[in-house]
């Protein structure tokens, strides 16, 4: 089904991004007691309204149930009082964490006697797209609010009841402050045509963001005219080499498929060392079949455990986001960097080795956002990393890679000051 | 006049975009010393080729004479002595810079006890679509190789006989040394359908950069699924504000303007406070003259200047590249930041003030990427900023702004070092 919009749905979508990027300026030169006060706010009336939340949410879940949405997509879509909290933690942990909007990165002189500072600012007016998480509301505004960014908002449709409600919230929050709500626009229009809108919005958007799986990803690289900071899928991969301590392999591979399977940096292949095969995957297979998760197999795998699924060549780039995981036996270390180099996203990566030399090699040829040496992929998180939240993860190479948080939201800009010099 | 590749030809320009990916994990494990001294040997070459350079620049001139092509051009492609020793320079500037590849930029400890650190590491491969500015072939190898990064080149068939005799040094250099030369591809296609197969290499290219034009960097946004560094054109500004020291003020734009009008960073458009216009326009206009530049004027500078050309709204946004600037009485420092946020492509911008209130306010509102307080805009540029060398100027937001130089060439990954730490 095409969607298309009128011209009337099109110019109201448009006055918004506008509106977005005017406000931008204000938001952009906001002192940081005024942009935490906005926030504390916000978090007040959000923990204030945890009902009426919930009762928006229920909306959406009724829905999706009916449309027999996946068990992760449930999963993502769920707020309840304790997931609310945690939003609500997220944006307190903005609050803590410093902006350091205008702070000179850098500063030398010229050899004609000017100043040239290298000075951090605001990138203007940020874009994000994203699925029926709708945690990421609150997160992208408070990141936005902090970062002195606008902010346009473009949620799923699935999570159009919880998004209103956490709108008015914001909307009652910011009422009371100096920090413009227009710089912060929720689209509200359903059809797909408002995203393709929003993404050819190049004079008013600075950046854009999608946030979920690898079709939207790909909907928005190619779609888009404004810079895209890819946050796409997690193929994380968890390479036990043939030193590893396997008990801690074991448990590695196990929290990092186990603990939460429907986000980007749980863990969907598991590589063995061929050398340890035979000890390792039995007691692999058993631990992970305790939380019922499926075994998709190499034939090499099969000779060890039976009762697997056999993987095809699609499996060895598949993101289940379930509790399913590939398991492939790899023959050394160098065929394993290959094997992840590949196949995976170039989202987070694990070596599971008491091998330095091996450790280092991983560590230096691994080409992808997050490298881990012995511990779990699920670590990649703005607030695990210390960025207090983050506006996703960034599979690409540009501007940002791993989780994207206040300062990965703002740009530089040079300043230059002298007293008549020329060339 | 459409023109297309043959099927042959598409095979052999996508062999030599995967060969860059191919050879870009070499040029991004080698050492600074290997890379220095694969640079020294490209710039001895290059030193001792300057005949058969400039005899092959000769064939482009001719050809290019024959076109009309316009004096902004002419000067862009000419090869001279001096400028061969320039383009050397640039490599002897690359190889006094330490690269820092491996630089760990940051490191903390995480609460459950492992290290994350971030560490600086090459992009991958680089893609550059250019200009007939034969400069940039050398700017852009010694660039990729010190960054150890792979690099495919686009140059224009208005420079072919100039490229093909560098690329020609550059090999001979290349092969004595242990760098190799199939990480720098040259695309030997005139077709315009060259660049657009480049543009969609998104598997094998991380970054692409487009030197020239407006023209260009439209052509590149609107094909490219790779990441843009856009490295557009400028239409710089000097705003003459109502405190300036007048006679600063007008050699600066003397020299913003005429010491090389060809290129991006000279001043396109002069803004003059209207309380000063008076006492400044007739001086600034009779300097101007001195070099033949032609005055473009709105109708309040016409009121203290005669013999102007009357500006149409086309020319405030217009990048001459050559002796002519658009000139225009403004009412105040805000109006002047309005114009100038409004019109100009985010390159460089200068007000010349005496007044330290006015300079911060323009510090803080003007939103491009390199902002001057009583300096000439010709100043933008990676040698003068002490980067070595620059592949173009970022006049976007993202990942870099202003200069392009070896740092901006580089990305980073996280490395999580720990000893079996779960979530």
């Amino acid at each position: 089904m095409v969607e298309t919009l009128t011209q009337q749905e099109q110019e109201k979508l448009l006055s918004q991004i506008k509106a977005a990027k005017a406000f931008s300026r204000q938001l952009a030169v906001l002192g940081e007691t005024a942009k935490n006060q906005a926030l504390e706010l916000i978090e007040r009336e959000l923990l204030e309204s945890v009902e009426e939340v919930i009762a928006a949410n229920k909306l959406d879940l009724e829905e999706a149930r009916k449309n027999n949405t996946c068990a992760a997509n449930m999963d993502r879509l769920t707020l309840n009082e304790q997931r609310i909290q945690g939003m609500a933690k997220g944006i307190r942990n903005i609050i803590n964490i410093k902006e350091e909007i205008s702070r000179v990165e850098e500063g030398w002189k010229h050899p004609k006697g000017m100043r040239i500072s290298k000075v951090r600012v605001p990138l203007g007016v940020i874009g994000i797209i994203y699925e029926a998480r709708p945690n990421v509301t609150t997160d992208a505004i408070a990141l936005a609010i902090k970062s002195g960014n606008g902010l346009v908002l473009r949620g799923s449709c699935h999570a159009w009841h919880s998004n209103l409600a956490i709108m008015a919230v914001v909307e009652r929050a910011l009422k009371q402050t100096t920090v413009p709500y227009e710089g912060i626009q929720f689209l509200q229009c359903k059809a797909r045509e408002s995203a393709k809108l929003m993404l050819s919005a190049k004079e008013y958007i600075d950046l854009v963001i999608p946030r979920g799986g690898e079709e939207l990803n790909h909907f928005v690289t190619q779609n888009s005219l404004i810079p895209v900071l890819g946050a796409g899928g997690g193929t994380c991969h968890t390479f036990i080499d043939e030193t590893a301590d396997i008990t801690k392999a074991i448990e590695i591979c196990y929290n990092a498929k186990v603990q939460r399977p429907s986000v980007c940096n749980s863990c969907e292949t598991i590589l063995v060392h061929k050398n340890i095969a035979a000890k390792t995957l039995p007691r692999l297979a058993e631990r992970l079949r305790e939380a019922k998760v499926e075994l998709i197999a190499d034939e090499q795998v099969a000779k060890y455990v039976s009762g697997t699924t056999a993987a095809t060549e699609a499996d060895w780039s598949k993101e289940y986001l379930d509790l399913k995981v590939a398991i492939k036996v790899i023959d050394s270390l160098e065929a394993a960097v290959e094997h992840i180099n590949h196949y995976s996203t170039a989202h987070s990566e694990c070596i599971v080795t008491q091998d330095m030399v091996n450790a280092e090699y991983f560590k230096q040829h691994i080409d992808s956002a997050c490298v881990y040496i012995n511990v779990s992929t699920r670590f990649t998180d703005g607030e695990e990393f210390g960025f207090g939240a983050e506006m996703g993860i960034s599979t690409q190479k540009m501007h940002a890679r791993g989780p994207i948080g206040l300062r990965e939201l703002c740009t530089y800009k040079y300043i230059i000051e002298g007293e008549g010099q020329v060339r």
